[in-house]
């Protein structure tokens, strides 16, 4: 399958820029930069970078332009998923096979590595040395994008609600403010700065959001069903983490067959609203498909 | 004494544009709003943002422009109380003389309220619709300034070594690089980005910085003093802690008598880096002396 050749060299990029971005391990003070390149480089897919790459390259923006800011967006997740790991939080010991941060680290440390990445994307985001081919126009438009996505009315909201719904009875409203914010606006927004960057016209940015919106919720649906079918060693998570805690997902809603009829209904919306890109957009298309076949 | 109508004008104004910036505590999802609202209104002295203020009014620049700048400088240094204080961090139960924030609301919204105030002093800054009055280059800048200052070379840094040191000895090199980044990094950048806002030039820009960099210093040493002599009323916090928890601090290494002497030396210090500025910046100046003399 041609996506996946296209996954593993834009995953190579990716990580030779994170290599690039993240002071070496033994940086002093030694252990937050030991902590956020353990997390960092756990075998993350590297999908919203990615997302953001392949966007661009549907205007047809070079990838090597677009590299720290789609690195950016990796450092953001990675401080999401550290923190959300937290005891106090989904108290998760394992997340890709290996202990989380806080296992390994301890919880302080964790903690502060999580704010250092979050950080550190801003710091990266703000470099005039690594982002010359962009107007500080649209650098800030960037920033106010990506910021807006993580913060309490995006990523941070949708944890919130998700902590409170525990052990709760939700409703599918509930279920997909959760979704649409945990995950989806991070993914939405990578998109969205690929189209930034490449200076999208109104109407081909509502393409592209539209796009990461329909495929952010695709992923979040593949997500709910791995986490019921998928086998131990393909998530690196304990399987069925989400049914113990009593977590409502799409599936405890619409059961699986129907969840699995959905994510391919809402892959194929967000393929549709690429109808007027030409062929440079076929990445994107295929990872629309990817997204809801990954760990079969 | 003029400098405590000039504080108590400017924290008026500070305070009145932080209810703008954040969202009221009802606001979807309400805990995580009312939690950092609970932090943010918890009677801050605004030291952060009036210093940035003080800086850009030393060039004649008027409160009003700097202000959504200046709130974000407080969103920051209210995100690392409320991470200090969590159980796996500081452990502190009050501050200011009220539980804190993950006491009043639990370990999870505090965690994700700090994240959510970190991440909007960055929606802030990349607001269009707030800053209108500056350029995108110099926002640039001033996001570069306020990132750095806050990320694992600055403030998140010097909380690393903190809670590394606790329980051993520490030399006075260590104690003065947590001093210099955990608090004194965000206490220069506040004065440099008022500097960047008032296109300060290389010169000007280097006696703002040397001046930041000394208020800073006597902030920590008036800070260490007042632990061991300010009454419980004064600080709202357990008088001596930092002793009982076996932390090194300036009168430690010094004695009280001389680390009063320091103080002043390096408060001395900073009035004497804005000699070449004129009356515009007795503020400043008188702050300095403020800064030392405060609590007793």
């Amino acid at each position: 399958m041609e996506i996946k050749g296209f996954l593993s060299k834009k995953k190579d990029i990716v990580d030779k820029e994170l290599e690039r971005l993240v002071p070496p391990a033994k940086t002093f003070p030694a252990p937050v930069h030991e902590a956020m390149r353990y997390s960092l480089f756990a075998g993350g897919k590297r999908v919203r970078p990615i997302l953001a790459i392949a966007a661009a390259e549907a205007f047809g923006v070079k990838t090597a332009d677009l590299l720290p800011i789609a690195g950016s967006l990796e450092l953001i997740h990675t401080y999401s998923l550290i923190h959300d790991d937290l005891p106090a939080m989904d108290d998760d010991d394992f997340r890709r096979g290996r202990p989380t941060c806080h296992k390994a680290y301890g919880e302080a440390i964790a903690i502060l590595a999580g704010d250092g990445l979050l950080t550190m994307a801003f710091e990266v985001l703000s470099d005039p040395r690594r982002l010359k081919s962009i107007s500080s126009n649209r650098m800030l438009a960037i920033i106010r994008e990506i910021s807006t996505a993580s913060g309490a009315f995006g990523m941070v909201g949708g944890q919130v609600v998700d902590i409170e719904s525990e052990g709760k009875e939700i409703d599918l409203p509930t279920l997909e403010y959760i979704h649409t914010h945990k995950t989806g606006a991070l993914i939405r927004a990578s998109v969205r700065v690929g189209a930034i960057y490449a200076k999208a016209g109104p109407r081909q940015m509502a393409s592209m959001t539209r796009y990461g919106e329909m495929v952010g919720l695709a992923f979040q649906i593949a997500d709910d069903i791995l986490d019921i079918t998928g086998k131990q060693e393909e998530l690196g998570k304990d399987v069925g983490s989400d049914l113990e805690k009593g977590k409502k997902t799409y599936p405890s809603f619409f059961g699986l067959e129907e969840s699995r009829r959905r994510a391919r209904e809402v892959a194929d919306q967000a393929i549709t609203a690429l109808k007027d890109f030409d062929r440079k957009a076929d990445p994107l298309r295929e990872l629309a498909t990817y997204i809801i076949n990954r760990g079969h």
